[in-house]
C-alpha cells in the first residue's frame, strides 16, 4: 500500500477528509425526533395527517380506530359467502373449546360460550387483522385458574372466584389497551420466539397432565400444576381410575388425532379436524344419554343456563384485599394473551401481505376484554388454532367473527340443554388434542441447530413451567432472555481487520483469509455500541489486542504498533463510552501510539465533540473510512516520522 | 455508476464474490471459546501457563494471587521512604475518618480504628493496586446503618446490631470474593458512571443532612434518611439547637474547607488538607478539655477501649431470623463498596500506566472483608479520598497500607484515651467536608451536555436517594440504566446509505450530504444486532423505509425500488432475527423486490446457513461489501432484466 498505493486508488475520500460534526440542534427537536422514532416508528397517523379539512381528518381518524369503516363499504356478497363458511366452521370449534377452556380456568362452562359472543363483535369493529378468530385460550385459562386458585378456592367460594376472574379480565384489557395507547407495544417483543416456544410447550404439557383427571375419571386432584405433584396425585390413587372414562377418553382422543393428522396432510380437508371437536361432543352426549353413563362414573357438564350474557359491571372487585390479586393476574395473563394475539395476527398478515399495526391491535384486544368483563366474558385473544382454521376456511374479513358470534348467540338462546349430557372426558380429549399441537418440538430442534443460547432459553422456560409453575417458567425465560441481551452488550465481539490486497477495503481477518495486516497499524472493529456495560471490558480487550500484536511483531522483528485504528461503524456511545475513549487515548499516548477513529456516525460525532474527546484525539485523526485512516497512518510511517501528527489537509492532498 | 462504472473501480471484490460460511466447529469448541471470551477476556493466567515445570507454575500462580511476591523482592529503601511518608499521611486521615464513619453506621467508634488495622494488611498481600488506601467509606457505612437500623435498633440492642454488622461484612466479603472467583466482575459494570455520579451525590447529600444532628447538637433525630423527614426533624425542634455546638462545628467546617481549597489549588500542598482532620480532632479535644465544654451541651466520644482488635468469629449470626437481613445488607453494601474500590483502583492504575485485574481485585477486597469480619472490622474498601491522598503523598507500593496499619495499631495500643474529649461536632464537620467533595455537580453538568439520558439516570439516582432512600435511589438508577440498554436494543437506528460519487463507498445520507441514491436500489444500514427485542420493529421499519422510498420515486417518476440491500456489518443475530429475515424475504418477494445482504460476519453467516435463510435468500445475493452488492443489482437493472437472478460468478466477471 503506502502513500503511493493509496493515491492510485480512486476509492478514497467520500466527503472530504473530515468527518462532519452535525450542527447542534435544539434539545427539544432532538428529543421530539427520538420520541417519534421510539414510540411512533411506523408513523401510524400518516394517513390522518395527510388529509385536509377537519371533517376528512375526523373520518380518517375514525377509520384508523375502526378499521371496519374501511372494508365495510366495499364488502361484497362473494366475500360474505366466504366469511359465512369460515364463521360457521370456527363456531363449531369455538363451542366445545370454549366450554373446555372455561373448565380449565375452573370457571362455569357457560362462560366459555359467553366469551365467544361479545368479544368477537368488538374485535370485528376495531381489529385490523382479517384472519384472527377471537376466543379464549388454554394457556391464559390455566394461568387464571392457577393464579386465582392459589388464594381463592373456586369450589368453596365460586361467586368471589368468578368475580375475580372478571376483574382480572378487566385489568388485562385496561393494561393491553394502555400498552397500545402509550405505544409501548414493544414490551411484548421482550418475549422472544425461543421463550414462547418453550413456554407454550411447557404450558401445553402441564395442561395435558391436568387432563389426566378427566381422562382417568378422578374426583380428587392436586391444585399444583407441576409434573411431580400431578404424577404423585395420579399414581397415589390408581384404585380410583375408571375404565369407562379411560376408554371413552382414549377413543375420542384417537379420533381427534386422526382427523388432525388427515387435515395436516391435506390442508384442503381442514374442515375434518375443525368439525371433529363438535362431532365428538355430539357423539359423546348421545352416547351418555343412551347408556345413562352419567350413573356409571362418567361426569357430565350438567345444567347450562339458557340466555345471553348477563351484565357483570357490578361484579367487578375494586377493593382490597382481592384487587391486587386480580390486578397481578390480569397483567400477567394479559401480556401472555396479547403476545399470542399479536403474533398470530402478524403471521397471517404476512401470509396475505397486509400490514398490522401492533399498537392498534393492542387497543382492539384491550377494548374487547374491557367490554367482555362488563358482559360476563373472561380473557379472550386470538388463539392460533382457531385463527388457522379461520384462515384455511377462506375467511376474507373480520366478518367471520361476526358470523361465529351469531352462531354462538343462537346456541346460547336455544341449544344449551343439548350439552347437559356432554361427558367431561370428551372435553379433556379435545383439550389434549389441541395442546399437543402447541408442543413445537421441531421448533426446539431448530433452535438447537441455529442458536444454542436460544435453545437454553427455550428449555429454561419449558422446564420452569413443567417442574415449577407457569409463573416460574415465564420469569426464568424472560430473565435468561434479558440476561442474554445484557451479556451481549457487556461482551461485544472485537475483531482485527486486515487489508484485502489491491483494495482500500478492510475486512475481518478471521473471516477473510486473504486479508493482511498493515505493518505498524492495528485495525480493530467493535461489534456493539460503546456503553457503560462494556466500556471497561472494551478498554481491557483493546489493550490486550495491542499487547498480543506487539508480542507477535516483536517475535518476527517487525515494526511494532504505532497506530490503533478503531472502526466505529457501530452506532451509539454514552458518557461511559466517551470516558473510555478519553482514557484509552491517554494510555496509548503514554505508550507512544496514536488512536485513530474511522467512520463514526453523526450521533457519535456529536457526543465526541460535546465531551471534548474529539478535541483530545484531534479531528485530523478521524476519517470517514478505515481505508483512508490506514492510508494516512501509513503515509506518516513511510515518511519516517512515526508519531508525528501531520496536518490532515496536507495528508489528504498527498493521498488522493 | 452502472455496470461499466463499477468495472472501472478497482475497489471491487475483496475475497471472491462469495461471503464464506465458516466451517462448522464442534459445539464444545465454540462453547469453550465463548466461555473464555466472556469470562476470561483478559486472559489472566497467561503468565502462569507460559511457565514450564510444576514448581515454576506454582510460583507464578502464587504470584498471581499474592502480588506482593512480585514487588517485595525488588523493594528498595527509596521506595520505603516514599511509602512511609504516604502511610503516615493516610493514617492521620484514617483515624478521624474511621471514628466518624463508624458513628455514621451507628457502630462503636473504636470499630473504625479496628477496620483500619487488619484489612489494610490483607490488602497489602493480595491487592494489585499500588495506590489504593484501604478503609471504611461513608456511603456503605450509612447504608449499613439504615438497612440494619430498620429492623434492629442500635441503641436498644447494641450487641445484636454489632454482630449483624459483622455478619453483613462477612457476607459482603464472601459475595465480593465469589464474584471475583466466578469471573463475574462485569456485574459491577452495570453501575454506570452516570448512576455512580447521581448515587454518590445523593448519598453525600443525605450524609451531610444527617450531620445536622451533630452540628446543631440535637439529641433526638429521625431514623429516616430522606430530606423531608430530616428537615421536619430539624425545624420541629429549633428550640433545641445549641449555639455552642453550631459555632464549634461551623468553625471547624470552615477550617477544613479552606485547607481543602488550598490543597486543590496547589496539589503539592496535599498534606495540608490531609492533616487537617487530625488537627481538627486534636484542637477540638484540647478545647473541650480546657473549657469543660462537655458539661455545656457539647457531646464527646467518651471512653475508647485500649488494645488491638478482639476476635469476632463467634459473633457472626448464621441463624434466622436475622441472617437474611445480614445477607441482604452484605450483598448490597458489598456491591457498592466493590464498585468504589474497583473504580478507584482502575483510575490510579491508569494514571501510572499499569494494569489492574478487576476480578483479582475483587478476590483481594473480598478476602480482606472476610478476615475483617473475624477480627471486629466492618466493611472496608478503597475510598477515593484516602487513595487520592495516598497517591499525592507519593506512595510507591501497597507498603503504605502496612505503614498506615502499624500507625493505627500504635494508636489502638497507646493513644485511645486521647480521643475521650473529642467533640462529636468535629467528627460531623469532618464528614461534611469529605462528603461535599463527592457531590460532583460538574460531572452532572457534563452529563447534561453530552447525553441527556445519562443525565436522567443520574438525576433519578440522586432524587431517589435524597427523597426516598439509598436503596430506592440505587434501584431507580440501575433500572433506568438497564431499561436504556434494552430500549437501545429494541429501537436500533436504521439509516439509508448513499453512494459517495466516483467511489464504491456507501455512507449515511443524513451525515454525508454528497452521498446519492442509486435508482432502483435502497441501501439500509442497521445499527444494532438483530435480536428478539428488535426483530419485529426492524421488519416494520424496513417496510416503512421501502414505502417512503416508493412514494418519493413515484412522485418524481423515477424507477421504483427493485432491490433492498441491507448492510449487515453489525455483529450478531438470534433465531428471532433469522425468522425476521425469512419473513422479510418472503414479503419482499411478493412485492417483486429482491433482498440483498452485504458484509455479514462469520457468526451471522453460520446462523443464516443453519437456519436455511441463506438458502432462501440465495448465496448469490450475499456480498462482502455494499459497493459490490449495489453494482451487482445495478448491472441486472441496466441489462433490462429486473428481478432476474443472474449467475453470481458471471456478474462478478462482468464487474471487476
Amino acid at each position: 500500500m503506502g502513500g503511493g498505493g493509496a493515491g492510485a486508488n480512486s476509492g478514497g475520500s467520500p466527503a472530504g477528509a473530515r468527518v462532519p460534526v452535525p450542527p447542534a440542534r435544539p434539545f427539544l427537536d432532538t428529543f421530539r425526533a427520538n420520541l417519534k422514532e421510539t414510540f411512533f416508528p411506523d408513523d401510524p397517523f400518516r394517513s390522518v395527517v395527510r388529509e385536509r379539512g377537519a371533517a376528512r381528518r375526523t373520518l380518517a381518524a375514525l377509520r384508523y380506530f375502526f378499521p371496519f369503516l374501511e372494508w365495510a363499504p366495499a364488502y361484497t356478497l362473494g366475500a360474505f359467502r366466504a366469511d359465512l363458511v369460515a364463521g360457521i366452521t370456527i363456531a363449531s370449534l369455538a363451542i366445545p373449546q370454549g366450554i373446555s377452556y372455561a373448565k380449565l380456568a375452573n370457571l362455569p362452562p357457560i362462560l366459555g360460550l359467553y366469551s365467544s359472543f361479545v368479544p368477537p363483535l368488538v374485535y370485528a369493529l376495531m381489529g385490523s387483522s382479517k384472519d384472527l378468530a377471537v376466543g379464549t385460550v388454554a394457556v391464559a385459562s390455566l394461568l387464571i385458574g392457577s393464579m386465582l386458585g392459589s388464594e381463592v378456592s373456586p369450589t368453596e367460594n365460586p361467586a368471589l372466584y368468578l368475580h375475580l376472574a372478571l376483574t382480572a379480565t378487566f385489568f388485562a384489557g385496561v393494561f393491553q389497551a394502555s400498552l397500545g395507547l402509550l405505544r409501548l407495544g414493544f414490551i411484548v417483543d421482550f418475549l422472544s420466539h425461543a421463550t414462547i416456544v418453550g413456554f407454550m410447550g411447557g404450558a401445553a404439557t402441564v395442561v395435558c397432565l391436568q387432563q389426566l383427571k378427566g381422562i382417568l375419571g378422578l374426583e380428587r386432584f392436586t391444585t399444583s400444576t407441576d409434573v411431580v405433584s400431578v404424577m404423585d396425585s395420579v399414581f397415589s390413587q390408581t384404585h380410583q381410575w375408571r375404565w369407562e372414562s379411560v376408554l371413552l377418553g382414549s377413543g375420542f382422543l384417537f379420533f381427534l388425532l386422526v382427523t388432525r393428522f388427515i387435515s395436516k396432510r391435506r390442508p384442503k380437508l381442514f374442515w375434518i379436524s375443525a368439525a371433529a371437536p363438535l362431532t365428538s361432543v355430539i357423539l359423546g352426549s348421545v352416547l351418555v344419554y343412551l347408556t345413562h353413563a352419567e350413573n356409571h362414573g362418567i361426569q357430565v357438564i350438567g345444567y347450562l343456563k339458557k340466555g345471553l350474557n348477563p351484565p357483570s359491571v357490578t361484579s367487578l372487585q375494586f377493593s382490597p384485599p382481592y384487587m391486587m390479586l386480580a390486578l397481578k393476574t390480569g397483567i400477567i395473563t394479559g401480556v401472555i394473551a396479547l403476545a399470542e394475539g399479536i403474533a398470530v395476527g402478524r403471521s397471517f398478515a404476512m401470509f396475505k401481505n397486509y400490514n398490522i399495526d401492533g399498537n392498534k391491535e393492542m387497543i382492539a384486544i384491550g377494548t374487547m376484554n374491557i367490554v367482555g368483563s362488563f358482559t360476563s366474558c373472561y380473557l379472550t385473544t386470538g388463539p392460533f388454532s382457531r385463527s388457522a382454521v379461520n384462515y384455511n376456511a377462506g375467511c376474507k374479513t373480520a366478518m367471520s367473527n361476526v358470523v361465529m358470534s351469531l352462531a354462538v348467540m343462537f346456541t346460547l338462546l336455544f341449544l344449551t340443554p343439548l350439552f347437559h349430557y356432554t361427558p367431561l372426558v370428551v372435553l379433556s380429549a379435545i383439550i389434549i388434542s389441541a395442546m399437543l399441537g402447541l408442543i413445537d418440538y421441531q421448533g426446539a430442534i431448530h433452535l438447537w441447530q441455529v442458536d444454542k443460547v436460544d435453545f437454553c432459553v427455550c428449555m429454561g422456560a419449558y422446564l420452569g413451567v413443567v417442574f415449577g409453575s407457569v409463573e416460574i417458567g415465564l420469569v426464568v425465560a424472560v430473565s435468561i432472555s434479558i440476561l442474554r441481551v445484557l451479556l451481549f452488550i457487556a461482551r461485544p465481539r472485537t475483531t482485527m481487520l486486515g487489508n484485502v490486497p489491491n483494495t482500500m477495503i478492510y475486512r475481518r481477518m478471521d473471516q477473510y483469509t486473504t486479508a493482511q495486516t498493515v505493518p505498524g497499524v492495528l485495525v480493530l472493529r467493535i461489534d456493539a455500541p460503546i456503553y457503560f456495560t462494556n466500556a471497561s471490558y472494551l478498554r481491557e480487550r483493546i489493550l490486550r489486542w495491542i499487547d498480543e500484536e506487539e508480542e507477535r511483531t516483536q517475535g518476527k522483528g517487525e515494526m511494532g504498533v504505532q497506530y490503533v485504528v478503531l472502526d466505529m461503524a457501530v452506532g451509539s456511545i454514552d458518557t461511559s463510552g466517551t470516558s473510555m475513549l478519553d482514557e484509552l487515548k491517554k494510555t496509548l499516548e503514554r505508550r507512544g501510539m496514536q488512536i485513530v477513529l474511522a467512520n463514526p456516525g453523526s450521533e457519535m460525532m456529536k457526543k465526541l465533540d460535546s465531551s471534548k474527546v474529539l478535541e483530545l484525539i484531534g479531528h485530523e485523526w478521524i476519517f470517514p473510512t478505515v481505508g483512508e485512516a490506514v492510508s494516512s497512518c501509513d503515509y506518516v510511517l513511510h515518511s519516517h516520522k512515526p508519531g508525528v501528527v501531520m496536518d490532515s489537509a496536507a495528508a489528504h492532498e498527498n493521498m488522493v
